[in-house]
């Protein structure tokens, strides 16, 4: 997958962008190339914004460096995001959606955004990482790129933790212990040590069934909604929690 | 404010720090320290962390490096916060009620999480950013405090898009334009031109509320129940876009 970034501040990405990488590009199955808007403009001042028609506090990116960057780096015809409050919320069906592009852009705005025109002739999808504002578009396209880069196919491996999070996909995670077993007088769970691979996976979707029904109801709604597949052992488990929170009639 | 921030992978931070800050740390309102929870490790390996118990994939971040570094750091009785999927959603209202802060805390985990007796020992508060899955918890703190400098008092001045953004608290923004009038065959609303304020205002409202009922009909849905103080004009606009969306009975 090759991700292009258009923004007005490249540096932003450095070590970030490195990070992010991580394994999708030590298997070469991802590319970030990251583009300054800056260097296409053709204001003398090396200006990539002006203040809004109509008034109003801030700066609006204008057509021309956009424009310009887009044409160069190829983006004419291709899926091109734009990251603002005003698009869907990211999610993981949208993740997984973006994980089979071959290739995609985003471009990140800043201060009161960039002038419509950039995304209408653009036909670009607009993308919000949630219902908060943030100074620029930089951090949602990390976040973004960070979400899609696990998913795409051949980097998390057979052994890998994808699988296991579709086992409780629509839960909370369960609480997780590691080495020592004793820390400063608090003490792993029991179950955990007893080998009974059984008994610590019911544990572990208990634990995943009570987080979800005290903390986002709303997840364990849709959970139940979509009548997974459960063990009678299971089953028993998902009654007794949903009869003692009491959260679902 | 000060936030201090716990990660094993503290290089990430360096560029897109400087930029979050931005205005609070010229004015001095912000500091951010990020600490190496590795340099805390009494690991001969430098380890951190270490395999689940009760067996499955990814690695968990082990106790004594996390608690050492959060003594060292002076985080005892004070607000910390976790990085999680399993928290609540930030929003701006949280975002808010951190701005009022003198100082917190913000741990960040990587792979499969960190030992549940951290999170307990020193009652972290698990914050989400929203409903996807991220390799770490380093992008999730630089979202957060980036939403959250922008608000510590004095940040931004009067003359600022906060006050604007209040305005149309709760719906989405109108679209910007910035010169040229006329770029590539495309032109800015004769509107936003004639200098009559009170047009463009209504014109703004107007695309707001569209935007708003064609992408967000929840969000319309909370504005139209948070009953808003309207003019007469606004709200004869308001009941044109909501008859003709008839996105609301």
């Amino acid at each position: 997958m090759k991700v292009t970034i258009l923004t007005q501040f490249p540096d932003m990405f450095g070590p970030v962008t490195s990070s992010i990488l991580g394994r999708a590009a030590e298997k070469g199955l991802l590319e970030i190339s990251v583009v300054n808007i800056r260097d296409y403009t053709l204001d003398k001042h090396r200006k990539t914004d002006d203040t809004p028609f109509g008034g109003g506090a801030g700066m609006v990116m204008t057509p021309q460096p956009a424009f310009d960057a887009l044409r160069a780096c190829g983006a004419e015809g291709r899926r091109i995001l734009y990251m603002s409050p005003r698009g869907p919320i990211l999610d993981q069906k949208l993740a997984e959606d973006l994980a089979q592009e071959q290739e995609f852009f985003i471009l990140c705005g800043h201060y009161e955004g960039v002038d419509e025109r950039i995304l209408q002739a653009w036909n670009m999808e607009e993308v919000s990482i949630g219902d908060y504002i943030l100074t620029g578009g930089e951090l949602a396209a990390m976040v973004l790129v960070d979400c899609v880069s696990r998913l795409i196919p051949g980097v998390l491996g057979s052994g890998d933790s994808l699988s296991e999070e579709s086992i409780y996909s629509g839960l909370l995670e369960y609480p997780q212990y590691t080495k020592p077993r004793s820390y400063d007088g608090l003490d792993v769970p029991e179950v955990l040590f007893n080998g009974n691979h059984k008994l610590i996976h019911l544990w572990q979707y208990e634990q995943s069934l009570r987080l979800t029904a005290q903390r986002r109801p709303d997840l364990l709604k849709r959970y139940l909604d979509s009548k997974p597949n459960l063990t009678k052992d299971e089953k028993k488990i998902l009654e007794r929690v949903l009869q003692e929170t009491q959260s679902i009639e």
